[in-house]
């Protein structure tokens, strides 16, 4: 049977996720490996999904006063150096310029990991008195870390991102500022992506290299495994101090400038994968679905099915949907499990009896429910239809991450917990990185994923030393 | 005076006119160099006007199929060698990588200058029958060349673009394709830059590295001068066939592609600020201005004055323009020339007197022509107004350019026309690119920069050595 035909190369999630992953990569073409090892081709199907995800941030950013720029890919190497907790994290994992044309060059060039460093080095330049603050800036673009395994999406050498930087005259200004952009990441993650998540303040030793706070959104996987789904940072004004950058303020006073930076990469693809496919494919929240409705003629040789398919796509189209019609020769078995395959929210199928009835059949790909509408109602009702998806996608997300989300107290219990049922469990910890050490190693893989700063903990002892807890965390198995 | 304190930092357009461009870019804030040599940091007022561009763009991209990708940074050393003259036409320019983190790499690996190898190499991989052609594919990024010389958006080491990059199952396909995409960057220019131009195909030895034709827009100045503005390329055959890619047609027979690529880069900026600007500054089209509208209140510590301003603001916010309002506490004057530097197409004046009269007076900035307006109609008027700025300014700057095309049939004629009169002499040539190289020379730097092949010739002779002429072109000096 033609749906065979395309889901047998699908690995069934439940027997083998990290298989099941790569599959619907490949077979939704979402991107592929280049002759680069460890770096991506983002093919259309993939890319699509990235420019909705992009338009949507990049407006949320706007709306909070965020300007786009566009700094170099390289970084000269004394710039790198320039603060040493940055150089000591990242100096191990780019890549190196040695020769430019023909010369080789005098001093060697990374290519951006992250570009801290440039804006730092920007601002020292040409920020002086309090009227060139704040600065809000943010930028799309690839950056290059030199890491040692890869998969698609989730971890590779290149990799697509934003990342803004913030400068402000005040500490609480720019602390406000790091809140502020975990928030539209919030935001964005929950309304536009229909992912859940737990959030919060990063644990000392896995803070970013430099900064002073790091905040962290973490979505759980169906597998039960966390991914860290973006970061917002803040710097305090030790980053900025060893760039020099000082303004002079009101009263002629030169003073520090207090630093945020945050990112967005393609991991959030990566999520929408992880968090809402199936076994016949990707499921795609309609918000970021480059296609939100498939029409499928059935029958389509039969008399004026295909003149009223395309009528339909006509309607839709202008009534401003994302909509595409498969009008090939295929089967409309094999067209189905297609536009499943694709993540494709809503088909539309139209055949002869569809059309004496003047109706349409409408069926959603996350229930396969099908919902017969009048053809003189399809151009509201399907927008009401793609609404329901998306809010339906996200509550069964959530009752997925809230049933897998528990407590200990005790190691036992801790070690139990991630044995039978993965997610997050909630215990309290000392905050000795050596403690983290010891559960990560007996549950196979635990750590915190970030601190629980506004609940009562729920013991007063660190779940592995006994010694008194500084901290609750959410503790999980990782990405 | 306040406007005086802004102005003196520019010098006047016709004493100097590489001076007059460093000066509007640096005080228009558009974009300034970097720590690393020839890298430019685009800055807040340059980007959002390539944003501006690149969503026009885009659109119009889509609408003829384009399907948008993301290819890797780095190229192996070995790909970039495949198609013998586009190695040697981009090799002793590329930048190397030659380590990533701690170890020495096996094979060096370039920054792209371009990806036609990387398209090529991942389709050869994918590419297998007819039905996966055509790939109409396109991304936008920044590549690097590693100029000697570079001048802020003009030519600069690193530079923002966008490259399309298709093959086709036929010879006739991507032809069409080729010129398709000339089309489309001559209405972008024309419609959304306000910039005219004359367009052809480039002489043979003028042809991109490995490329079969290249088309191009050359765009005049406002010193005389072209500027290569947009180019697309037909490969043929050759360049896919370097990399192996074949297809099997519909009776089972191995077949060649044909391909094609085209690119528009951050050059548009320059075009832009040098077609249209005057000794104020910048003068932007308003379809490719981040603020259309800039409101100041005069007088506005008189009572009634700021709140209708912020009405005023608000009205036109809803109504879609992209407008802002200065209510520092700076003088109107110097607001005046602010907005004027900045090339804002319309300021709004309202003061107490406006109020009372119930209009606004709207100042052009190309003409500075002052237009009353009743408040009621605002809303409505502006939108006009921008329009008649759109269409004016391209039309002064056509006018421009038709009275700086002239004609030459004798050398004597050439050199006096090339003395005196800057721009675009059409005359005949041999083909002979020495013939070239001596008018080259004789003249200060005129070269063909496209060929006519759509007019009769007005000479049988070539210009330098008197043998039968091939070709007629469009002679200038350039940028
Ligand atoms: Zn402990
Ligand atoms: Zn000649």
């Amino acid at each position: 049977m033609a749906k065979e035909k395309l889901v047998k190369n699908i690995t069934s999630r439940d027997e083998n996720f990290a298989q099941w992953y790569t599959d619907v990569v490949r077979e939704a073409q979402l991107c592929d490996y280049s002759s680069v090892k460890g770096c991506l081709n983002y093919l259309p199907n993939g890319y699509a999904i990235w420019e909705l995800i992009q338009a949507d941030l990049d407006k949320r950013f706007k709306e909070t006063g965020v300007e786009n720029v566009s700094l170099p890919l390289l970084i000269p190497e004394a710039l790198l150096e320039k603060e040493a907790d940055h150089v000591d994290g990242f100096a191990p994992e780019v890549a190196w310029v040695t020769h430019g044309g023909m010369e080789r060059l005098q001093e060697r060039l990374c290519i951006r990991p992250t570009s801290e460093t440039l804006f730092c080095d920007l601002w020292a330049r040409t920020v002086k008195s309090y009227r060139d603050l704040p600065k809000v800036w943010n930028q799309w673009n690839s950056v290059l870390r030199w890491e040692k395994t890869t998969r698609p999406f989730l971890r590779s050498r290149e990799f697509l991102w934003q990342e803004g930087h913030t400068i402000h005259a005040t500490y609480e200004e720019a602390e406000e500022r790091t809140i502020q952009m975990l928030h539209v990441y919030e935001d964005c993650y929950k309304e536009t992506l229909a992912i859940p998540f737990v959030s919060g303040r990063k644990a000392e030793h896995e803070k970013f290299a430099g900064a002073q706070d790091t905040y962290t959104i973490e979505a759980l996987m169906h597998d039960g495994k966390a991914l860290q789904s973006a970061t917002s940072h803040f710097f305090g004004s030790g980053f900025p101090d060893a760039f020099d950058i000082k303004y002079v303020d009101k009263n002629n006073e030169l003073q520090s400038v207090y630093e945020t930076s945050w990112g967005w990469s393609t991991r959030s693809i990566g999520a929408l994968i992880m968090v809402h496919g199936d076994d016949d494919g990707l499921v795609l929240p309609p918000h970021v679905a480059p296609v939100e409705c498939r029409v499928i003629p059935i029958a389509q040789h039969k008399e004026g099915v295909l003149d009223k398919a395309y009528a339909l796509l006509d309607e839709l189209k202008k009534a401003g949907y994302r909509v595409k019609i498969d009008d090939s020769e295929k089967s409309p078995g094999w067209k189905f499990s297609e536009q499943e395959m694709l993540g494709i929210p809503t088909r539309i199928e139209i055949g002869p009896k569809d059309l004496e009835k003047n109706q349409v059949i409408v069926v959603r790909r996350d229930t396969r429910e099908k919902i017969v509408v009048s053809m003189d109602e399809i151009a509201v009702k399907l927008r009401d239809i793609l609404e329901t998806i998306q809010q339906d996608m996200y509550n069964r997300a959530n009752d997925f991450l809230q049933s897998h989300v528990d407590t200990a107290v005790t190691m036992d219990e801790m070690a139990e917990k991630f044995k039978k049922n993965r997610g997050f469990v909630k215990a309290c910890w000392c905050g000795d990185p050596e403690c983290e050490g010891e559960v990560k190693y007996v549950t196979g893989g635990a750590a915190t994923r970030c601190l629980i700063e506004d609940e009562d903990m729920i013991s007063d002892k660190c779940i592995w030393c006994g010694k008194p807890a500084k901290h609750m965390a959410y503790w999980g198995k990782s990405y």
